[in-house]
């Protein structure tokens, strides 16, 4: 299913790479589009929303309620 | 010897390790410190300055005249 997160503190590519890969640990199929500008990330995955928020903060970003 | 850079283009920590990174694998020997809010880069290297300036650019940051 489709869930999308605003993500706060990313401000490089590298953060992109970063959060991209706290999510693919969680769940290797995910696909994971992210919109720097805005912090908008986008996940496809059947992870529960929770474990998702969780992989992001603990990768040291913000999630957006 | 003692070599100062002004590096601009990091924003964050996976910045600062991406420069290390790209001066260590010119010299693994280098010790590098780097003050993120000013782009203040300090590399101890015998490493001629062009060739350290350019492992900088390569990697995609801006390295002030």
């Amino acid at each position: 299913m489709n869930q999308t997160f605003t993500v706060t503190g990313m401000t490089c590519g590298h953060c992109e790479k970063a959060v991209t890969r706290a999510i693919r640990q969680l769940d290797p199929q995910a696909e994971v589009k992210i919109d720097l500008p805005s912090g908008k990330v986008e996940v496809q995955s059947q992870q529960p929303r929770d474990a998702l928020t969780r992989a992001i903060a603990e990768e040291g970003y913000g999630v957006a309620a």
